[in-house]
């Protein structure tokens, strides 16, 4: 099972598709106790509301270093489901593969997924495999919904943020939107620039238990920081005024986006998280957050204000390094297709 | 909105996807309270135990008689679902674009998903939308997957067919992918042949509830009839024998399939299920199949026997029309590429 390439024969339902679920998936992805051959996974009662989220990847190249489409399919769907202010529990898998595939490539995609999966504290626990001809998809699509406990009373949304409140970020932006480029790319000298891609579903777990009180927590993947922080914004219709010399990026980032004309503002990222609370939290907030590898470098960027002479309602309002105020407007276009 | 075409743009995260999600998608899918713009869905608390489901999409044609790769996005994960004596409650959609799609076809697979979640009594509650470069995907692709709770106690499995109990099937087989076969070749004279896409949520609800020891409950989509039954004689260690008699097949489809060359046990069903039950429940079981449309039909088709010399373990032995006994072996390879 592990040479070769994937088939059409793999996606029938027949004998061919059965072999590759329970040689390549199951004997990676099922716990001891999970009746995994059913339609459906049987769950036991979760307690209290129920955080929900899904999201499709389709990231070219597949394998990228920091990560790969498998790792990312893992954290991206444990990191929505835990802006929630959740616990993720179980995560589903849903793979379209392209006819050719090569089997090793994707048996390294399943153990990625499957090691992302533990080190995250999830299980996956119900999937699918459909194959499409040559031609017809590219390489491998996979779709990941997750499951879980919502811990956060009242849950965090982005609608919640209010005048007064600070603007945390969790550590350096662009990483990830700046790995894939330079892989894409074959750019020299940027090989040492990795995807940020990692679970933050603990660090989320210790600012609801420690902390509390959270407003808002996004993670800021495609349309980077830039379209988080407006859609935060226009959720809660306020203003949000950040401080450019704040906001953390790597000097080697930096530097790369300058000579490829890219603003790691609009960079994707896919370990970073915004958090929005009362002000008199944020330096909790951080503390917490730096117990966390991932969370090293968090910092205040800035701050919730009410709108008014300033900015208006739905507004980001960048302080830029020179001092001025500029605004940082919702990305429009696609900066780079298939980021994710 | 519901004209031109889809764009990278549509896929950035940035203004173009959030007016795309607003006034395509959540204009149709979301309920008066939904806070439907953040990474997760909030939802209330579900007593019991739970049923999980995920399944991909990739249908071609995409618009087919009697169905869309919409609907089947949701009665898909919905059936899937209700097969472990679950009511399904909540939908995920996770959509994957290729560049250039034709924007009011969007919009008729969207409204054809919302018509169909409604029909179903399902929320669509949280979603994603991803773009691909023209050639990267063929069109689109849906992956939903489904929250349900479970009624059935214990849950009906695979692993539970025993000898002595009943095999029913809840309708005429073979529609489905004998309805793809026609549109996608243009065959004249099956044009009347329709997609038996539809949801069973229902009629499990009601054999949970008025019928109950419900062993088995499987819908027999990719690979067919046999495919399924070969998958709970596996499962449950037992010989599965079916009378092909007994085998609710319309003359239409019967008449196609013999054209053809295809055996209708083998075609995908988007609309069927099967029941395995204790052999004194199977007339009450099939009086409550008959009470919905979908399950006019609905047939005690063989019965479930302990391993012997008539069969081994895992087998599917068929009595053919002639009175003779053959294997109903799992299909090998794939009959039909993109069937669902």
């Amino acid at each position: 099972m592990e040479h070769g390439r994937v088939l059409l024969d793999h996606g029938s339902g027949g004998e061919a598709s059965q072999r590759l679920i329970r040689e390549l998936f199951l004997s990676r992805f099922s716990g001891p106790s999970q009746p995994a051959l059913d339609d459906a996974a049987l769950l036991d009662e979760i307690r209290g509301p129920l955080a929900f989220s899904t999201d499709g990847y389709i990231i070219d190249p597949v394998e990228c270093p920091g990560g790969d489409i498998g790792s990312l399919a893992v954290h991206g769907t444990v990191n929505d489901v835990a802006m929630l202010g959740a616990v993720p529990l179980y995560l589903s898998c849903a793979f379209i593969l392209e006819e050719g595939l090569p089997l090793p490539l994707l048996t390294r995609l399943a153990q990625s997924m499957a090691d992302a999966a533990a080190a995250a504290g999830v299980r996956i626990v119900t999937g699918d495999t459909k194959v499409a001809p040559r031609g017809a998809a590219d390489k491998i699509f996979i779709t990941s919904a997750g499951i879980g406990r919502v811990i956060a009373e009242p849950a965090p949304s982005g609608s919640r943020a209010a005048p007064g409140d600070a603007v945390l970020l969790s550590g350096c932006v662009g990483d990830h939107g700046l790995a894939i480029t330079a892989r894409r790319g074959g750019l020299s000298g940027l090989e040492g620039i990795r995807s940020d891609s990692a679970p933050l579903n603990r660090m989320v777990e210790a600012l609801v238990r420690d902390v509390g009180d959270l407003h808002v927590l996004r993670d800021p993947t495609r349309g980077g920081l830039a379209a988080t922080l407006n859609e935060i914004a226009r959720q809660s219709g306020i203003v949000c005024r950040v401080r450019e010399t704040d906001i953390p990026v790597r000097d080697t980032v930096a530097a790369g986006c300058a000579v490829l004309g890219l603003d790691p503002l609009y960079l994707a990222n896919e370990g970073k998280l915004v958090c929005v609370l009362p002000r008199h939290k944020a330096d909790t907030a951080l503390s917490v957050m730096r117990l966390f590898p991932e969370g090293r470098d968090a910092a205040c960027i800035g701050e919730i204000a009410a709108p008014g002479a300033d900015g208006k309602a739905g507004q980001v309002v960048l302080r830029t390094r020179l001092g001025g105020y500029r605004l940082l407007g919702m990305p429009e276009g696609e900066q780079l297709p298939r980021i994710c």
